[in-house]
């Protein structure tokens, strides 16, 4: 299943994904809290009269550094000997069609898309055979990074985590087989990334082992699991569209922040 | 005014620490939110009769690294030439009292104390004449590291972001100037961290200023601004507690984590 989260009239709801009737895509309005027992309304609005939100409410965001090889070399890294993760905080995520706004303190803006985990479950050190159960879906992620400042500052909270930096969406697909993906990044509509998930050099269950190792994730959270080769340049007018096979396309225009 | 946050009988409040009477510090219970307009409701509790809690609800916590110059040194560290700024999840945060677990994944845990900037309302790109009005008050911080995680993993959401980390406490001082006060840890009662903030390399201005450039800080922010000379090894059993001049004391035990 497809679940979105939308406003519609001020209103903001979640909503289950169909297709194709007269209208496009319909949105079935979802009574109740997608990551516990809910029901379908019934209720279907046109997906092209809602403006689509993140479609979570994540306490974190927990990001992968250096998950494809290829991309490691182009900027010059080791694929490192143990998962680089880092946190994009909450204030920095946007939904699909939102604005990316470039800020200030950085000349170099990066797109890196990436295949994000959405967490269904309350969970910590949840053992390898495990993972799938707190798994509620996948999303499309663009990991918005400031190249310039993440070299300099070393650690990445600014690089990684300023406002907007952090594009989720369109919607969270629920039924999904996450290990050979096809994964790629368009700017202004020219292909800049292409990857398969299948490349990633840690897997989803390495990574869900390994962070909960640590900490507990919540029902929300989610995890970005690296991008692969071929990140570059962002300027303000440009659109990023992140596409994951199976997933959808997660759309942003880059705007000067005002 | 200090303000603590509590739970009695199972209801959590805020309230204004008053002292001492005849059963040392009492709490008048608040009505209302701090952060907004409140009033004390004149009903006083004993301290000695509650649970304290984290005094603050933080969306996230920005940490900077190496803003003492004696601490950069100890870790064999240049001072950096831009702050390092990196964020503890809200899981990380417990309450004084509160007890620090010890994680599977290091065998290095050190005690760093510091002074926790709490942000009252909701800001970004503050200019520097204006930090004052964002800071809400001033509590005490152990930015509970694994060194030898910190050390091997490069960034640091694990060493820095795992579950107990984050001890804030005992409550939010409103009142204080923060440029020159004592800041010690103990553990066991004896002393491994003895500093003053008036040592810090970027003063508080400098990290609002430079945090905010990037992002959005809300109501209930907290900014560790640093460690002192003297981070030292806990083990399980070992009491740490962080003492403040004009704030108070954070105390947390250390256990294995069950």
């Amino acid at each position: 299943m497809r679940i979105a989260r939308f406003s519609i009239d001020g209103n903001v709801a979640f909503g289950a994904v169909e297709g194709d009737g007269p209208d496009g895509l319909v949105l079935d309005i979802i009574k109740g809290i997608p990551y516990a027992d809910f029901e379908l309304s019934g209720t279907k609005v046109p997906l092209s009269k809602v403006r689509l939100l993140p479609p979570v409410l994540p306490n974190k965001v927990v990001g992968i550094g250096r998950n494809y090889a290829e991309h490691a070399a182009e900027l010059g890294n080791e694929v490192p000997d143990v998962p680089v993760a880092f946190f994009k905080p909450t204030t920095s995520v946007i939904g699909s069609g939102d604005a990316i706004e470039y800020p200030s303190f950085s000349e170099e803006l990066h797109h890196e898309a990436e295949l994000a985990v959405v967490i269904g479950r309350m969970c910590r050190e949840v053992p390898r055979e495990r993972v799938k159960d707190v798994i509620f879906g996948y999303t499309c992620a663009n990991d918005v990074t400031a190249r310039d400042a993440q070299k300099r500052e070393k650690q990445w909270a600014r690089a990684k985590g300023f406002d907007t930096s952090c594009p989720l969406g369109p919607w969270v697909e629920t039924d999904l087989d996450p290990r050979d993906l096809a994964i790629q990044a368009t700017v202004n509509g020219e292909q800049r990334q292409l990857g398969r998930t299948s490349e990633m050099i840690r897997s989803i269950e390495d990574l869900v082992v390994h962070i909960t190792e640590a900490m507990t994730l919540l029902p929300g959270d989610v995890i970005l699991t690296g991008t692969p080769a071929g990140v570059g340049p962002l300027h303000v007018g440009d659109e990023v569209a992140v596409t994951i096979e199976g997933i959808g396309t997660l759309t942003n225009k880059v705007i000067k922040r005002g």
